[in-house]
C-alpha cells in the first residue's frame, strides 16, 4: 500500500460540495489501486477570513507543506469583494502559490466530443482542440516590485506594478513547457509582447536559446494580441503554449472558454519540489452554493491531475478520467452542461454516477 | 468648400495598394460633399527605415502635426523583425502615438450581417454583436519607466517594464469612454485586474468615481481574464469597453476576431486636440503585398472614421459606410472574405465597385 497525505482546501461557495465528491471518488479509486489517502482539511479564502481574519492562515500553509499534494476547490465571493486587496480571498491563493513555490501552472483546454455543442464556436473549428497552457505562476507582474499607489508631487495618485522576469525564471518555466510539449504533440508556442516590452524580449531570447536543447520540439513565437486572435480564429493550430503570469491568466481563460464548459477543466500548479496544488479552473459560483447544482467534474479531474502530476499514479488518474468520459457518454449532465435528451443530475448524484462508472 | 490637409502614411506591405483605394474613394466623396482634400504623403515603418534609417523620421511627425488628420495603412514585415526594437517599424507607430498625444484608441468590432458566416462563432452567438473598445494608448506598460534589460549582481539578466497610470490619465480616457457609451447603447464595461494589481485598483476607483458624472450610463467592471472569457462566451453582453493599453491591445484583437473578418475593421486614435490617426486593425500582410489581393475595406472604413471623428463630417462618413454595405450586399468580396456564390474581386476592382456604389 502506498500512503499519501493530502491537504484539502474546500474554500468558498460551491467548494465544499464539489470537494466532497472528489474525496469520495478518490477513496474508491484508492481501494482499487491500493493507495491510502490521509486527508487533512484546512482553511483558505473567505472561509479562512471568517474564521481567522486572514485569507491564508500560517497553519494552512504548514499543513500544505507537510503533505504530498494539495487539492483546492474554489475561493472568493461577493461578500469579501470590498475588503482591501491584501485581506481578500485572492490574496490567499497568491500566498499559497508563492509559499509553495508553485512556478508552473498547467491548464489543459481539451474539447470533449460529448460536449462539443457546448462551445460557442462552430464544431469544425473546435473539433479535436487539445491545448495545454503552461503559465508561469510566481513571477511577472503578479509579484514584481516596486508596486503600489503613490502620491506624486502634485498630490495626484499614481498606481504602478512591475512586470519582471529573470533569465533563470524564464528558463525554469521554459523547461517545464518543452518537456510538456515532448509528451504531447511536440509543438510549443511561446507568447509574449516582444515588439513592445523589454521583459518580453528577454523572454523570447531565453526561450529561443533553450530550444537548442530540445531540437525535437517545434518552437514558434506569437505576440499576445495575435495569440488571443488565433485562439478564436483557429485554435487547432495550438498544442502547448508557454507564457508569463499575466498573459497566461488571460489566454488560459480564453482557451478554456473555447470548450464551452469550464465546469469541466482542471489545473495543476507545480514547484521544483514539494507538494503541488490541483484545482478547477472555474470559480466559487456563490449564486448556486449549497444548492446541489454545481458540476463536480472539474474538481474530480483535478484529483486525477493530482494523481498524475503530483503522486505519479498515472493508472489511477486514467481510471478517473475514463469514469468521467463514461458518465458523459451515458448522458449524465449537471445543469451547466445540460442539453436536450440528457439526464439532469445534481452535484451529489453526479458523484454517485462516477462511483458506479 | 471645406479644405482639409490629410497626411497619408501608406507604410509597408499591402499598405500602398489599400491606401490608393481609400484615396480614390475620398476624392469621389469629397466632390459629392464639397470637401477638398490636400493629400501629403510621408514615410513611416519599414519604408521609412529603408529611406532614412529611422522608423519615424522627424519630417513625418512634422507633416502629421501640420495636418487636419492622418490616414495610416499598415507597417512592418519579416524584413525588419531582427532589428533592435527601437529601430523597428513598431517603434514608428509608438512614436507617432506619443508624438501626437493620441491617448484614446477607438476600436469597433461589429458583425456585418453579410459576413456573419465568416465568424468562427455560431451565428446565434455573434448575430448583432456591436462592441466599441476604448483603449488607452499613450500610457500603461507601453510607456512606463523604468524599463529595460539589466544585469543583476550575479550577472544574470532581468527584463522589466512598468505598468503605471495616474489619476488624470485614467480620468481622461474614462471621459472618452463614457461619452462614447452615451452615443451608443449606454453601457460601459471597465476592464482591469484589480484583484491583483494596484495600478488596476486605482483604475477601478477612478472610473467608479467618474461614473457619478454619468448617471445615465450603466457601468460594470470585469477582470481581464473574465473579460477574455466573456467575449468568447457571450459577446452580445458588451456595448462599450474601456481599458488600459495592454489589456486593450489583447481584448480589441480578440473582439475583432469574433467578426471573422479583420480585413473589415477600422480604428481611430485621438488626442485632446490636433490631428487623429485613422488606420485598419489588420497588419501589413507582406505575403500578399503587390498582388492586388488585399481587402481595402478596413482602410476605406478608416477613412470614414476619419471623416466622422477627425473632421466632423458625419454625412460623408455615412456615405462611405453605406457604399461598403452596398458592395457587400451585391456580393462583391476580396479573397479573405470570399464564400461560395460571391464575386471574387481584387483590391483595385473592389475600389472601383465602391466608387460606383
Ligand atoms: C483569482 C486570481 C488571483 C487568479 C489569478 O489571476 O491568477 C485567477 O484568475 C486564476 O487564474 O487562478
Ligand atoms: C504593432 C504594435 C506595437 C501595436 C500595439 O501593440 O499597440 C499593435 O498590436 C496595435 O494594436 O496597434
Amino acid at each position: 500500500t502506498q500512503n499519501y497525505r493530502i491537504t484539502l482546501l474546500p474554500g468558498d461557495g460551491i467548494g465544499p460540495e464539489i470537494m466532497a465528491v472528489a474525496v469520495d471518488v478518490l477513496k474508491v479509486v484508492g481501494k482499487q489501486f491500493d493507495l491510502e489517502f490521509e486527508f487533512q482539511e484546512a482553511l483558505i479564502g473567505g472561509a479562512a477570513i471568517e474564521a481567522t481574519g486572514e485569507p491564508l492562515p500560517s497553519a494552512t500553509l504548514d499543513t500544505c507543506r507537510n503533505s504530498d499534494a494539495v487539492l483546492l476547490a474554489a475561493i472568493g465571493g461577493y461578500k469579501w469583494d470590498s475588503l482591501p486587496s491584501n485581506l481578500r480571498p485572492e490574496a490567499g491563493l497568491l500566498g499559497l502559490r508563492a509559499g509553495l513555490g508553485l512556478f508552473a501552472n498547467l491548464r489543459p483546454a481539451k474539447i470533449l466530443p460529448q460536449l462539443i455543442d457546448a462551445s460557442t464556436l462552430k464544431r469544425e473549428v473546435v473539433e479535436g482542440v487539445d491545448i495545454m497552457v503552461v503559465r508561469e505562476l510566481t513571477g511577472g507582474i503578479y509579484f514584481g516590485k516596486p508596486k503600489g499607489i503613490f502620491a506624486t508631487e502634485t498630490g495626484e495618485k499614481r498606481g504602478l506594478n512591475t512586470m519582471v522576469y529573470s533569465e533563470s525564471e524564464i528558463e525554469r518555466i521554459g523547461r517545464v513547457a518543452f518537456e510538456a510539449a515532448r509528451k504531447r504533440g511536440g509543438k510549443l508556442c511561446s507568447v509574449d509582447k516582444a515588439n513592445v516590452l523589454e521583459v518580453s524580449q528577454l523572454w523570447r531570447d531565453r526561450i529561443t536559446q533553450l530550444s537548442q536543447e530540445y531540437p525535437d520540439i517545434e518552437l514558434s513565437h506569437l505576440y499576445v494580441d495575435n495569440a488571443a486572435m488565433q485562439l478564436v480564429r483557429a485554435p487547432k493550430q495550438f498544442d502547448t503554449i508557454v507564457t508569463g503570469n499575466l498573459f497566461g491568466d488571460i489566454l488560459s481563460d480564453a482557451a478554456a472558454m473555447l470548450t464551452g464548459s469550464i465546469g469541466m477543466l482542471p489545473s495543476a500548479s507545480l514547484g521544483a519540489s514539494g507538494p503541488g496544488v490541483f484545482e478547477p479552473v472555474h470559480g466559487s459560483a456563490p449564486d448556486i452554493a449549497g444548492l446541489d447544482k454545481a458540476n463536480p467534474l472539474a474538481q474530480v479531474l483535478s484529483a486525477a491531475m493530482m494523481l498524475r502530476y503530483g503522486l505519479d499514479q498515472p493508472k489511477a488518474a486514467d481510471h478517473i478520467e475514463q469514469a468521467v468520459l463514461q458518465v458523459l457518454e451515458q448522458g449524465d449532465r449537471t445543469g451547466d452542461i445540460i442539453s436536450p435528451g440528457k439526464n439532469l443530475l445534481g452535484c451529489r448524484a453526479m458523484g454517485d454516477a462516477l462511483i458506479l462508472a
